[in-house]
């Protein structure tokens, strides 16, 4: 099978603009056009690659690879509290496979859809397999989440259940498929959701935020570093979902749980008064420590006693 | 040597940001952020990969790749007669080497700072040598350049000297790089420069344009297609280097100038009353044809005969 990289992007990825009414021109010119941001906005940039054999294993199933693509892109929009607007997608693929790329662009234009974000442009090179999403989303003036404003007091927020895809990754590398906790756990692996309501109702409330992609540790220590303050984690405060703790038991599953990556949560510092107002618009989040002067992460237990994680998250090199 | 994502990207590319006014938060967060285009402005948004040893010799300086992926991604911008605005990089290293990445950081800020864009993102991974720019620019709003208005009777014109780059690379391939005319037409692959200054006057006079990445033949044909003409193309027009000349002979410098990719030069249709003024103001340009009824695009020589071409473009797969 021969295909031109024009006829690859056009076959596949050429309706998944969704009709969205910033796109003036998508897929198929030297640029995608946009229209700019909605008045007051700014525009928020994010980009992550996925490889294949390091970021999933290699005989993922397309569509979840490509929903899992995306999700990740989205978290980032997300941390920032801004909305999505618009991505592109540069794939790498050893051969131009048609089952492969078209159960790709089902998944990639199933996640496109449930989060509105139309796919503008695109370059497809031969090589070995990878996936790159870079994501454009709008955010109201002043308003963006980051990782520099916790302060002193406040207190340290987990949105959902850390660790299930650490756990995820475990079964698929044991092979351990037929475990009753599988489905669930490979849904959150694959499909990690993406709750913009929460990134948004955490505008002007928050004083930082980050998205649990490398692990609970190491992400945390990222705001710590941007912020110059240091923080007091209790490990038995960590949000673990029944079937996390089936899977890995107590130990394991809160090693999953602070060094685990992979899970795409919310984690973000707030003044503790505002928690009973996102519970009460149903957002779960659990309080899991809160902000202290220095330097460094210490975690400990329910009786105080200090708690030595096994690793500190997941590092690139 | 080991090093976290983080402490690659804060130490060899945070301070790529240039100061730049549009850039409210660089690199280090979750997204960049960054200001709404001018007003009356749209977004123009374009992505590249190279891949080692497939769009460039495995061996090739790390400063002059950073040069060449960046050239890239900003001569589609130059295509669509939009500015840079900012951009992105994913990066993919098989090893965190510390003097590759020096040499990438280097090449890649001279060539931001010459166009006076910002790096205001990245992210990286190890695995197989790919580099993945995302490019963002802004363009008056209704004057973008499309590949879709050229019409029968517009003339086709080619910015500079077609070819240099194919003739470049079967230096690289044959190991003859003490040819006198080597550094000319290397420079050329490794360095296409990009003239904004053109896109920018081709606004509201060119009805189409298109850079030539692949190959004047497959990329005029790109024209062809989204504008339903056909076009005429008289190969003794081709605009050619000496070095290419003295390099190839006329038929293989014929071939390259036809066929070869990556020269980064604009293409484009426009009506032949515009070209005199565009000369005088010193921009290079050369009618080599023009836009006919019908489809497909036929190659003839100065007498009129019908130019068989030896090839018709790189196709990716």
């Amino acid at each position: 099978m021969a295909l031109s990289e024009f006829g690859l992007i056009q076959d596949y990825f050429a309706d998944l603009d969704l009709g969205c009414a910033q796109v003036i021109k998508g897929v198929g010119d030297d640029c995608a056009l946009l229209a700019a941001p909605k008045p007051g906005y700014q525009l928020a940039l994010s980009t992550d690659t996925l490889i294949g054999g390091v970021h999933f294993p290699g005989q993922a199933p397309a569509d979840c690879l490509a929903e899992r693509a995306l999700a990740v892109n989205l978290s980032d929009l997300n941390a920032m509290g801004a909305e999505p607007y618009a991505f592109t997608l540069a794939i790498t693929l050893p051969t131009a496979d048609a089952d492969w790329l078209a159960g790709f662009a089902r998944g990639l234009g199933k996640q496109a859809l449930a989060y509105n974000i139309p796919l503008v442009g695109g370059d497809t090179t031969r090589g070995p397999l990878a996936i790159n999403i870079h994501i454009v989303g709008q955010v109201p003036q002043g308003q963006a989440l980051l990782r520099s404003g916790a302060s002193v007091g406040d207190s340290i927020y987990v949105a959902g259940t850390l660790g299930d895809a650490a756990a995820a990754l475990q079964l698929i590398k044991s092979g351990d498929l037929e475990n009753s906790d599988a489905p669930y756990l490979l849904q959150r692996f694959y499909c990690p959701e993406i709750d913009f309501s929460l990134g948004a109702a955490l505008r002007g409330i928050a004083t930082s935020a980050i998205d649990v992609s490398d692990g609970l540790l190491a992400d945390l220590s990222h705001i710590l570093t941007a912020s110059r303050v240091g923080a007091v984690i209790n490990v038995d405060d960590l949000p673990q979902s029944p079937e996390l703790l089936r899977v890995g038991g107590r130990q394991q599953a809160l090693d999953w749980a602070l060094g685990g990556g992979d899970d795409y949560r919310l984690c973000f510092t707030m003044a503790a008064k505002y928690a009973n107002a996102l519970s009460r618009q149903g957002f779960q989040i659990a309080c899991i420590g809160h902000i202290v002067e220095g330097e460094g992460l210490r975690c400990q237990t329910a009786n105080g006693e200090t708690f030595p994680p096994a690793r500190s998250g997941y590092l690139h090199f």
